[in-house]
């Protein structure tokens, strides 16, 4: 869906861009926390927030009196939006060639407040149930006190880059002999047990039980 | 070492902020990856990349055709540096005390290149014994050639925030009887079985081996 632009073409390592609309959706439907990047006071901000893509929207969640929630209101606030998931270590025999795998996308944009209600609600259950999906039916939705207390921003996926770098380690020839450990060690993000609050008697749900899956 | 500023004093949620040096210490030695804002033509910028603590100082890795080295030369570039480590998923009854446990730590200032050659070789090794206690003096230094194309940042952290919430559920008393499953999931980034490159005859290093660690 995104097109290149002066911001999303790479200055360099131009073999780690993919064109991939799936790669794209697929880090940010697996990554829990993204990265949002502004601007204040001349100053540049980084917040990390919860998030949740729709189609070809990004929604962030946020609070209605923080400053990026702030300084949305009106035409909106420029953002650079950063989701990275680190995949592994890459260990060369040179220290110049040690490297990460990672999946990573940045997108560039404006970000507007949802001031719509039943959007806001619909958007807020989304991002719950990207947790574990039917969780939204099962909690309690955000009262018109709550609702008016969360900012919910939407952010447009038409400027996107999606980079990665995946495989193995890449040593220069001469190097070869160098009596180093080298090799890829893989880095997953999972969950562990879940540990119930006082007083639950339900089962726990089935999105949450079997092996820990994988969600970054 | 830190002291508040208007940059690093919250609007809100006070009480997840905490003065700890050794907190600020620990997200930083831990973490891996840190995200870095800056500016370019007046948008805000993010960039994903490794780094380093020493002391009082953090050191970016980066290429020295990068935008963000290009930017510091002179009198180096304005930039928020972020750590955000996941600690876990909180469930709550209600869709509003949903939240994350997590540490994060924000730093405001200019970072600078370093332009001495022994000094960022110093810290070149230590990006790289970040990874495991001794690894730099088994794999091959840069020579000059790769000097020249990597750049290393210098930041103090003189202006950071160390935020974190930890802990379980905080639902209101009236929720307390939805039937929906409450609690914490703990999440961890862990290390898998490593993968050897072709023709590696040494074994494991020793800080390869054992349970996989938390390496966020």
């Amino acid at each position: 869906m995104p097109t290149p632009t002066d911001r999303t073409r790479p200055l360099r390592l131009r073999d780690r861009m993919t064109d991939d609309d799936t790669a794209l959706r697929e880090v940010l439907d697996e990554a829990l926390v993204c990265h949002v990047g502004f601007i204040v006071d001349g100053d540049p901000r980084i917040l990390p927030t919860l998030f949740v893509r729709e189609g070809d929207l990004v929604y962030l969640h946020g609070s209605s009196g923080s400053r990026l929630a702030l300084l949305a209101r009106g035409d909106g606030v420029p953002v650079c939006l950063t989701v990275t998931v680190l995949d592994g270590l890459v260990l060369a025999r040179s220290q110049f060639h040690h490297s990460v795998n990672y999946r990573s996308v940045i997108v560039h944009g404006t970000a507007h407040l949802v001031t719509d209600d039943s959007a806001k609600l619909r958007v807020l259950a989304a991002m719950v149930d990207k947790v574990g999906t039917g969780r939204a039916a099962e909690t309690r939705a955000p009262d018109d006190r709550e609702l008016a207390q969360t900012a919910v921003l939407a952010l447009a996926l038409d400027e996107a880059a999606t980079k990665r770098r995946a495989g193995g380690v890449v040593d220069d020839e001469a190097d070869l002999t160098i009596p180093a450990w080298a090799g890829v060690v893989p880095i997953r993000q999972v969950r562990g047990e879940p540990q119930p609050d006082a007083g639950v008697t339900v089962p726990l749900p089935a999105y949450l039980t079997g092996q820990p899956g994988r969600t970054s």
